[in-house]
């Protein structure tokens, strides 16, 4: 086999997803796409020693291999020889293949859009949740920097988290998202899936912040979205499946003191 | 026209980057790319008022239009009709266009590992720079955040920082990276323009952490990288124009107080 083939990431190659066990995390995004294609694939948070395939991929010597750099931190996808890392980059990579993103010719430069919007979820619901917790250094423990998470949990709770709620009501009230509950084109897309999650482990942190948005009836296309994806027959086999791991000390946690609500009743 | 045809981005159309004037910040990485393509380009930031075109998009009232999203926020690239938003997705769509992602057959999936490395590039040092000197809510102030803003900042620039130049470090090293300075490939790539905007904004930041780390002889490859595209003769002549805007108060700055050195020396 020469060294070009061996590139070639062959269609029938099964998809395995390098991640954490033990917490959704940020596998839980990459999860939802190939449980919503009903794609069966090999994820190392499913079998004892898979943790050895994530950790061996932080190791300082390594360098990748011919044709794949090393990634810098899970979650990761291989299929065939393709080796790469990133959360959008591998919903990137995933989403036409498994039928997440329009490929109509009404459509033009879809996979642009979807990748927007779920980078804005992502940003919101991935990178600002874990900043919530960890405001000073991801390598201190949450109890380290306790006084700082409250003061930018609260923030994140009462300015950025409406803020973000009211883009993506805006994006499903808009002509590009078509008809019914979706963000883009009126099909369902990967970025439906990101928001989804997002708004799960958000509704696990916030649970007052989160009902209370709900209640408010500003955000209604939202949860409207939120159910529907729910709803879908393979994602609800999923949630209620073994392989739908429990919230614990990953991306998305609970701690009371830190569930504010979305105003201050004082 | 129908509106099929309208969604069209004809290859003719001038590339238009919507971004705040004043300072380099994000909109950065987008005209790095385009001066490297040597592109004739539109800028808001160049001309008077510039940054109208930019607030209207952030109207809360924008619902966007018939065939995009509205975007959350800037660096936007107009294009025909087609507007998107999120930086590392702006240059998934130019890299292509611009000769910035290896198109021969021995380099299958290179947008994938481009993209990866370009997103990785901009956690170091779009994310986590702006969090260094806003850790707690971005809607205050620095002065605001002052006493988080050193903690945080510190943990970056002896914690994060070698880990991000380690890890690029190894990227080069690697064979994926094939002959000569750069990322992946044996060529110049959109993620070289990244990392090298990156590396900028980090001198500028915190001058005696990367006086220190380029000192140390540990990172060799990535300052040669650096250097390497500094020397790029459309590169340098943009660096020397009047379109180079000077670092003020915006993604990258300097305060004295955060200049912290690699390692404490007491």
């Amino acid at each position: 086999m020469s060294s070009q083939e061996s590139q070639v990431s062959p269609k029938d190659a099964s998809y395995e997803l390098l991640y954490w066990p033990g917490f959704p995390g940020r596998g839980e995004f990459i999860r939802l796409a190939l449980e919503e294609a009903g794609i069966t694939y090999m994820d190392t948070a499913q079998f004892k020693n898979g943790i050895d395939q994530v950790i061996a991929q932080y190791d300082e010597k390594n360098l990748g291999d011919d044709f794949n750099p090393p990634p810098f931190a899970c979650p990761i996808l291989r299929h065939g020889d393709l080796l790469i890392s990133q959360t959008s980059n591998i919903l990137l990579y995933l989403g036409p293949r498994l039928g997440l993103v329009p490929k109509d010719d009404k459509h033009h430069d879809a996979l642009y859009k979807v990748n927007m919007l779920a980078l804005t979820a992502l940003d919101a619901f991935s990178n600002e949740m874990h900043e919530s917790h960890h405001p000073i250094s991801v390598g201190l423990y949450y109890e380290d920097q306790k006084d700082e998470a409250k003061r930018r949990t609260k923030d994140f709770v009462q300015t950025r988290l409406p803020k973000f709620l009211s883009y993506f009501e805006r994006v499903i009230q808009g002509k590009a998202s078509g008809e019914g509950p979706w963000l883009y084109s009126g099909q369902l897309t990967y970025a439906d899936l990101v928001l989804f999650q997002g708004l799960n482990g958000a509704k696990h942190s916030f649970r007052k912040a989160m009902a209370a948005a709900e209640k408010s009836g500003k955000y209604n296309r939202v949860f409207e979205l939120y159910e529907a994806v729910k709803e879908r027959p393979k994602i609800k086999d999923y949630l209620a499946s073994k392989r739908r791991l429990n919230y614990a000390n990953g991306l998305f946690r609970y701690y009371e003191e830190l569930d504010f609500d979305l105003e201050d009743r004082d």
